[in-house]
């Protein structure tokens, strides 16, 4: 390897120290690859195989239509969105698991609205994950709701945004491209002084540290799965909405799933009157089936051990990319301080679609983000410290070679 | 077998004379049982079980996040909605599979209200499936738009209702309890000659019968794949736009699967110029994968062939149990005319229940639906004649013997 000894030294100690060192081997990891793109699309848990086949085989060719019943596919949404709400901080009763996360914000942002019908003005952050801000633009076209936008991601601006008018604030709790993570007990705070409602998008937090809904009095909230939660390729998203408000809030996309007696066939709809009225229409179920372990498995470990390890494995990349980064014009667009950022690092370069290229070929898989953003994501429960120091040093050979200069890693379509 | 002489020999000829007998072949279909309940779930192809395994070992745990690219993960949606459009006759590049049902549902009815922006009634049926009113109520919550129903599911009553304030009317191709059938071309040229815009709802025709979107001009389509498409428990459904809309049509739910530059990464939405305006969020790729079998499937039949058997399979059943109807109080809420009704028979009796629990321990698989009607769907891909006839004699057992009134088979909650 190419890892100096010191490195080396040190990712062994810190591993032989790590109590989730174990949990790597409930994953299926391809021979020889660092995945530091877990952040897009955890790989897959090994239990999560023999669900997929008895889904298949059994509950879907076997048992047919019984199945609803005697394999429980009507409770998924609510047995999922139990153990999710285990992961995030919130009640059984507070989360189910459905649909995408978009259609989520969707409904999140009606339920919000729902809640403050003489305000108008839905505040998000300009650079959030775009699908937040085009679904705020499609809640806008459906209501009287002006939309307003920060321009700028830190939190003392979108703060100031937050005012008598504000209806609801929609943030995402780490951001996508930097990792820079929200004070989410602050800004519930901030947002709830001033009337408002406040969405948490979590699909770069659920999974890897300590979300506490209720700890923190969130309003509502949205994630995926398919990230840290390891749930599969486009597994279904959440909806968390807090106890307090179930019994008043309404969302529009009122479907079978979400009536209060979805089998009396009733011909005008009425909402169950609890976390259920989220759901809409029926749900994927060799996904929903697939998803269950990925959740399962988070569970298992406790989220500060979790959040420990994250913070320990972005801080060593870190410290190991900082000795090379200014020789190879590598820039930080992460929050240098460990609290401040999900489990991510992101960092620029003129040529980070090219670098990233030629990282993936020798093994380390991150992704690259327009216009100049290299992310790695490093999830705690199969990323190991040994792995943190080899794709440091493989990077660093990277640059030193000038070996992504080579055209087989020059960008060919706008798809990355 | 208790079917009479006559009644196996009927079945025998018609089976020796079927050219789509080989098509069963193709499915798992549980040993010694009579499904006629592919309407609300068809059974699996025994070609969905290798692409599910692929999808699960392959492409998600062995090339991860560079399946969105090397397995087509991002053309899901097109290239299965290109062979939806095969069945339904629509062109390739007017339909993408997505979503459920009830979420096409309202974005169909957002886009045909924003083509008829001067209007403001939808008009839908009173006796279709509930979740087709339900979400009409929801986008009727979201709009200034009015909603009238129908009461009663005769043709000539639901024409008589569109006029000129009609901005859209939502219309079942089948209805789900009767399994009667409308005229497509008929109605969409009335509705069409009062201004009005149409959408059909083809989750009990799509893959059954001709539904020729195209040749009769239909506005806009939706419907599931898990019933006669055989797509899976829950998977994707789909939505159909007519091209000479494709231009003008808005629809909210503006996710970024649906934007123009998915991978631009936008601070704004602007959705794509054609089909591909109709997705929103991340899909379910397992579910995505394990439907494409089913499609494909009967894409490879001609659905004329589909029609004619799937008409001589009720026009049997019908005979047959038309033979001891009325002695056991059995009555026919379907359509008496095979050219009236969709692929089912559904029968009245006040013991529906009952019956059905019945006929499911003697492995022969229908549904009850409130308050009173036992259906049965004869899917022609894999329901043979002997299946019918055999189906019509235990019924005809059931009734004589009255083991229906068995206490084993009393309805115990509401879920059926």
């Amino acid at each position: 390897m190419l890892t100096n000894q010191r490195s080396q030294a040190i990712a062994q100690e810190l591993d032989s120290r790590d109590p989730l060192a174990n949990a790597k081997d409930k994953f299926f990891l391809p021979k020889d690859l660092i995945y530091l793109d877990g952040n897009s699309l955890g790989p897959a848990p090994k239990a999560a195989f023999a669900d997929i086949e008895k889904t298949a085989h059994r509950e879907w060719a076997q048992d047919l239509i019984g199945s609803w019943n005697s394999a429980g596919w009507f409770e998924l949404p609510s047995k999922s969105g139990a153990v999710i709400a285990d992961i995030i901080g919130a009640q059984n009763d507070e989360v189910v698991a459905c649909d995408t996360t978009s259609i989520n914000i969707f409904k999140a942002l009606h339920a919000a609205l729902s809640l403050r019908p003489e305000r108008n003005v839905i505040v998000a952050e300009a650079a959030s994950f775009p699908t937040d801000l085009y679904m705020v633009e499609g809640v806008a076209s459906t209501t009287q709701s002006k939309t307003i936008r920060l321009e700028g991601v830190d939190a003392p601006e979108i703060e100031t945004l937050i005012d008598e008018n504000t209806a609801v604030v929609l943030v995402n709790q780490v951001d996508y491209r930097t990792g820079k993570t929200r004070d989410v007990g602050a800004l519930t705070r901030h947002a709830q002084a001033n009337g408002a409602i406040i969405i948490f998008d979590l699909c770069h937090s659920a999974g890897i540290m300590p979300v506490e809904l209720n700890q923190h009095n969130v309003d509502l909230a949205v994630g995926c799965t398919y990230k840290y939660l390891n749930g599969g390729p486009g597994s279904p998203a959440f909806i968390f909405c807090a106890n307090r408000h179930l019994a008043d809030v309404q969302q529009p996309l009122s479907g079978w799933w979400g009536h209060q007696t979805p089998f009396a066939f009733d011909q005008s709809y009425s909402p169950d009157p609890g976390i259920r009225k989220f759901l809409c229409g029926t749900q994927p179920i060799l996904s929903f089936r697939a998803m269950q372990a990925g959740l399962e498995l988070t569970r298992q470990y406790d989220m500060r051990e979790i959040r420990k390890k994250s913070m320990a494995l972005t801080d060593l990349f870190l410290s190991e990319v900082m000795n090379f980064a200014e020789e190879y014009g590598v820039g930080l667009a992460s929050p240098a301080k460990a609290e401040s950022r999900g489990s991510q690092i992101s960092l620029t370069h003129d040529s980070g679609y090219e670098i990233i290229q030629a990282l993936i070929e020798r093994g380390v898989v991150g992704d690259f983000r327009t216009p100049n953003i290299m992310r790695f994501g490093f999830a705690p429960l199969y990323i190991s410290f040994q792995n943190v120091a080899d794709a440091a040093a493989i990077l660093k050979d990277i640059l030193e070679t000038e070996i992504w200069r080579d055209p087989r890693f020059k960008q060919k379509s706008a798809v990355t």
